[in-house]
């Protein structure tokens, strides 16, 4: 058995933050015992609806523009702290990111690329053997952005397909290590991190 | 930075799995699409009500017994697969194991040996840094099981306490490795486990 990965997490901040959040000190004051011993059913995760890309991205930027923002996104996630997930072989990278071009194409509109060869996508089933914390869907989320922008991919067709992937992250991470929830990032906030990104040498 | 933990999950079988529990192929036949694409808002997490164990146990079952349980419940996770929590180090488990105790008396309705010191306990968050999942969670309650028979911890108050127990422990899981939500542990249930655990050499 080898030894398990740690999170650096800040603990303390952490509390401290649920504790903003929450606008208590964690005590239920009425019973005097802590929220651990009491606390009431809550859903911790509560995923949105996932909408839909299709079948306007599709209709609007076409195949190659679907396929150039993915490959361009794929590449950019070999460069940073999450290409772990597709190991050392480039030759699996390729697979992976036309694997995911055909994936996005098909849920953008276009054929069935995908589903006639995989079937179900099951996206976060897939990812289960990787860890995912709510830091690594703000990056890749973050890399998309910065390949909207890069590919000069269509603005219109870039919100609605923003608005799909956002809502599908959310139920990729499959590690905890924050107190509060993940949170929703708007198409508005992912385009003024694309230009800051634009800003740095990445 | 170092590669992250990999965990080993046949994803075809959680697939399978999924689609069992939902009854479905995965695919949502109205609009002809991927699950992933169309998913409507859900909660994947539920967690239960934390059923508070005071001040019945502490009443029954007295505050030796109750630490002399926690001690011994940590003594097994120190000689299993859980130990890494622990680090390497005598020392640091016999501290962690003796605060675990003074949570637990308080917990149970005894004096506040925790919160007087510590403050709110925050299990959830504590245990951020360390990688937990739902199979991590059932070998602890196995033990836990396991420990309640071996210490020969009085029945009633057994059955007060596990209900506790276990409704906490969902709440302490970081780490999703399967595609159906963590399973409820009932007391008797529990308590098969421990006879089974009897008959095995630990």
């Amino acid at each position: 058995m080898t030894t398990r990965e740690r999170l650096l997490i800040d603990v303390n901040h952490e509390i401290e933050m649920l504790r903003q959040y929450l606008g208590t000190s964690g005590h239920h004051p009425e019973v005097g015992e802590f929220s651990e011993i009491m606390a009431p059913a809550k859903a911790y995760w509560t995923y949105p609806d996932v909408i839909s890309p299709a079948p306007h991205v599709f209709r609007i930027a076409g195949e190659q523009k679907i396929r150039d923002l993915v490959i361009y996104h794929h590449q950019l996630l070999f460069a940073s702290p999450l290409k772990d997930i597709f190991g050392d072989s480039e030759k699996r990278f390729e697979i992976i990111a036309n694997r995911t071009a055909d994936f996005h194409v098909e849920a953008c509109g276009g054929p069935k690329y995908y589903s006639s060869v995989r079937g179900s996508a099951s996206l976060g089933i897939r990812h289960l053997p990787f860890t995912i914390t709510e830091a690594d869907r703000e990056l890749w989320l973050d890399l998309y952005a910065k390949s909207l922008v890069d590919t000069q991919f269509p603005l219109d067709a870039g919100e609605i397909y923003w608005r799909w992937i956002e809502s599908v992250s959310l139920r990729v991470i499959n590690r905890r290590g924050r107190a509060l929830p993940p949170e929703r990032v708007s198409f508005n906030q992912a385009m003024i991190k694309a230009r800051e990104l634009a800003e740095c040498a990445l």
